[in-house]
């Protein structure tokens, strides 16, 4: 599989063209933002550890029934995967209360919800991300219902899924976002990460934070605790 | 019907206990607020309206089979309704984009939406009525999963309802907020009202505002406005 032209650069990761048009190659970057860019820094070997969680899941996804981007592996940095049309949600789900979903609703963080919040984000980044409802996706084009409805039951096993794997590694997940995308011929498959990026992950004994929070608190010890991750999940 | 002590006194309403242990009194003030009560005013007339246009549009939707809190309308201000436990959901429905819903999605307001939106906001001062979805009200405890079910599909109904008859008056439903409310026994029962002050009813032919965006944005003629509809829908 051979590197061609770049076909864009994202915060966190560089996609490229390869020979088979169906198959492009990512690349991950120590890049990290916060805050739709606002803020901006460097953690030193995130690219290495968020290719390699992301591929070891989206096997285990594989295995569960849920399809993915995922062709193969080429490097610790680098995996290539199918070309996809990304669908315009960010597709977060919350087991308890923390971050953005704390400040808006009045619940402290760290409060288990009754049940886990299922939501849906207007991947844009001019308007910061828009929180939407299935309706706003429909009316304005974002997604067909019956893409809704896979995107929905897919999610939902995929937090069901990961509780338990990151749970008998001592994590507790709090939260999570992933993205879909659309094969040519329309189906939904899981795209995007799975990381210390993009999911919240607290010590099940001691609550420390071993996710991005770290960094969007300055909390220091970032590296460390994606690094710390990587090791209880038995990928160092 | 006796008006007995005050329970509670909100921006637009009084409510007043009665010797039915079941039913209160509501009187409706000419006071205005808008954007959480940060812009006050009076808008002279305008408890007469609402009070007289949200009787009428009850009564139609009792016979299109919504139960609604309507008891007696006692005079031009003031109606005995059902004493009801308000659930918190203020519930929104967009047929046109305008108001917040463009300034966040970065849609013009007049853009005729693909399918109507129905929303919801958690009802709390405090928090700004933030918007949630069906979710959160579960994992927050604020209705069961067979009252949302109830409610969306009444909110529907209204909006088919309420677009025909307005459009017969000369006027667009634009979007409109309706509450709801529990009996005694659980039953979900239409609450609040239904008048310019919760709904956006736009010219058919000239799109000029007839609702309280005119206080809103400070643009005018807010109590002809009130009066146009109200003489439009022959209740004048």
């Amino acid at each position: 599989m051979k590197k061609m032209e770049q076909l864009y650069e994202g915060k966190a990761k560089r996609v490229f063209l390869t020979e088979d048009p169906e198959v492009v190659i990512v690349s991950y970057k120590d890049d990290a933002t916060a805050f739709n860019g606002e803020k901006k820094g460097t953690i030193s070997g995130k690219g290495v550890v968020n290719n390699r969680m992301t591929n070891h899941v989206f096997k285990m996804m594989e295995k569960e029934g849920i399809p993915t981007h995922l062709v193969e592996e080429l490097n610790d940095r680098e995996t290539a995967v199918k070309k996809v049309e990304i669908v315009p949600l960010e597709v977060i789900v919350r087991n308890v209360a923390a971050g953005s979903f704390s400040k808006r609703m009045g619940v402290e963080e760290g409060t288990e919800l009754l049940c886990p919040i299922l939501e849906f984000s207007y991947k844009n980044d001019e308007l910061g991300d828009p929180f939407i409802n299935d309706d706003y996706a429909l009316a304005l084009g974002l997604a067909e219902q019956e893409e809704i409805d896979t995107i929905r039951a897919y999610a939902k096993k995929v937090n069901e899924f990961l509780k338990g794997y990151f749970l008998d590694a001592g994590m507790k997940l709090i939260d999570f976002k992933i993205e879909f995308g659309r094969l040519p011929d329309g189906t939904i498959i899981l795209a995007d990460e799975v990381s210390p990026d993009t999911c919240r992950l607290w010590d099940v004994d001691t609550n420390e934070k071993l996710d991005k929070d770290r960094f969007r608190r300055d909390m220091g010890n970032v590296e460390e605790a994606y690094e710390e991750v990587f090791r209880r999940l038995g990928l160092l």
